[in-house]
């Protein structure tokens, strides 16, 4: 038999070696690892098979299969999620407002005139009958001064103070560690599935854009709030003392249409400040799919309802119940509530 | 010479066997193509090799270079683009004034009071100097106005229409095909690049998201835009005949803030109404690229600047020759304008 010659090739250039290389390791791990590969690990692990992670995951399948009559576009796919007892506790109180009362006081100095201003003299001696009293108004005033003149930086730092600080008065454990297990998991769920997906809270979308992108993974253009009114000087943005956009109620299908341009086939919220969210969503054409998150467990996190002042749901369980929407059983269907816990300098 | 013998390994599935033949496809493909997987093709091709488009590149590369003291993580790559004489030529009008126009006739039958009431009396008669009497104010109304009561879909309906059968009285062509070629090859550069762009433009945004999602590849939430009041109603949102956002000038740099978050790396203008967005981003700390769009060019566009009514460009100019911004040369810096001419029907 003749030798060949070895001949070397006149374009094999460095690059073209290790591009082969790479190949080949990447064609000797997929005959390795066939499963992993060819297989997607079981989704939503935490939450436990009953009829609700069913009915989730056959609409997730009915609008991403090819050749289901339901099937929707990637481009189309749309999730909206509420924020506050939809994807992490909401009580004793919206966790923002532990931030907000803790700004104040920070802000104080600067404001000798909070002293006599209601709600501000309020949060200043912890009077929490006439804080309730102030009401939701009291409540827009604070959410504004939080925020007002404080520089991008000045405010993030503060935030990030506050969160590596504070502790949940009843888990003990920081804020940034109560996000519900079942929906961080379902985030994932419909990203892996081609959803964009989307926060519509009431909370200051200037606050949750320093916490929320790590922890739920979503940049900070997909997290729409509220947010102050604000102007433009010198370089800098300067957010002024008044509420310009508050998102809550119908305000959220309103924030939908004007930020993100498309009804969304899947929306989830907690309260009867998502009805409208979850009507609007609900009412597009073809399959879509509202989740009402009911606080069931009081044991593992807190069971209300009808009765409660923070996150109230009554009007929302029976528009679901009359529309047969996904009510979602804390209790029920959620095997773990929050994700193991961190080491605390986290 | 001992002959193995030929053993079925147990575990060989149908979709081991076709993920193997995949890998041996791609390793295939791999070694015949190795110039086309190893080494991006050239960018900007559009571009002549100016300053200018070295410019450009040499940003991109010191921001994405994790070696680069300017590196920037990808989640921080936020790039924002006017539209109107930035993406997409502007004159003898803004295109979406061509629609607006057409829009109000095709509403005027159920507007009987618009024949007596300006600016749409000027519409209907076709009257110059009467409807830029009205200025601004008269645009903003007719803006809102060709919005109004329109349902998603009808509104949606009536733009694809309008862009269908419209034709620009110059260059005798659709308007959605007269973007700029080489601005389209500067987004999907910047895309390839780990940025996130956003279109950040004066006009209304539900127009917008109609046409430019195609034509740009962005989605619609990333279109920023003017936009009008509106309320939730009955599963709907309802526009009313008010802008609610005017996203011009000093706004620009607040819708940033307020809608995308993060103080862009990169922005691209043309004319002093994205004066305030340039020096928004120019003002951040690290290395940053402001760039103004000049049209030069008479032949193949147009050319006009400090005294153009539309697309009017005085203090920006200034302000790029004092702090060295990037001015690109339309007649100098690009090969070619507009893409190549589709069939008519499309």
């Amino acid at each position: 038999m003749k030798t060949l010659p070895v001949r070397q090739p006149p374009t094999r250039s460095r690059e073209t070696l290790r591009l082969r290389a790479a190949a080949l390791v990447i064609t000797f791990l997929i005959f390795l690892f066939p499963a992993a590969s060819g297989r997607a690990a079981t989704p939503l692990p935490s939450w436990n098979d009953t009829p609700r992670r069913q009915a989730i995951i056959s609409f997730v399948a009915a609008v991403t299969d090819p050749r289901s009559p339901d099937y929707v576009a990637p481009e189309k796919r749309v999730a909206v999620f509420d924020n506050d007892g939809t994807m992490w506790s909401e009580k004793p109180l919206y966790f923002q407002m532990f931030f907000v009362f803790s700004r104040i006081r920070e802000l104080a100095p600067r404001h000798p005139e909070w002293r006599q201003q209601q709600p501000f003299k309020a949060v200043l001696e912890n009077d929490r009958k006439a804080l309730r009293q102030c009401g939701l108004e009291g409540l827009k005033q604070l959410l504004a001064a939080s925020r007002a003149g404080a520089s991008d930086a000045e405010f993030a730092a503060s935030v990030r103070r506050w969160a590596a600080r504070a502790r949940h008065p009843r888990w003990h454990r920081p804020f940034t560690q109560l996000a519900f297990q079942p929906m961080l998991e379902l985030l994932s769920y419909l990203k892996n599935n081609g959803f964009t997906c989307f926060i519509v809270s009431g909370g200051g979308v200037d606050f949750m854009r320093v916490l929320l992108p790590e922890i739920y993974r979503l940049p900070p253009w997909r997290i729409i709030g509220s947010y102050p009114e604000a102007v433009y000087r010198d370089g800098k943005v300067i957010r002024l003392p008044k509420i310009a956009f508050f998102d809550n109620g119908p305000q959220k299908p309103v924030a939908i249409a004007q930020k993100i341009g498309i009804r969304p086939l899947l929306a989830c919220g907690n309260s009867d400040g998502d009805l409208e969210m979850l009507q609007y969503t609900a009412a597009g054409q073809g399959k879509r799919l509202a989740i009402y998150i009911h606080h069931t467990d009081a044991v593992r996190e807190y069971a209300y309802d009808r009765k409660s002042r923070i996150g109230h749901l009554c009007r929302g369980l029976d528009c679901a119940a009359k529309n047969n929407w996904l009510v979602v059983d804390m209790k029920q269907d959620w095997r773990v509530v929050y994700p193991a816990e961190k080491p605390a300098d986290k």
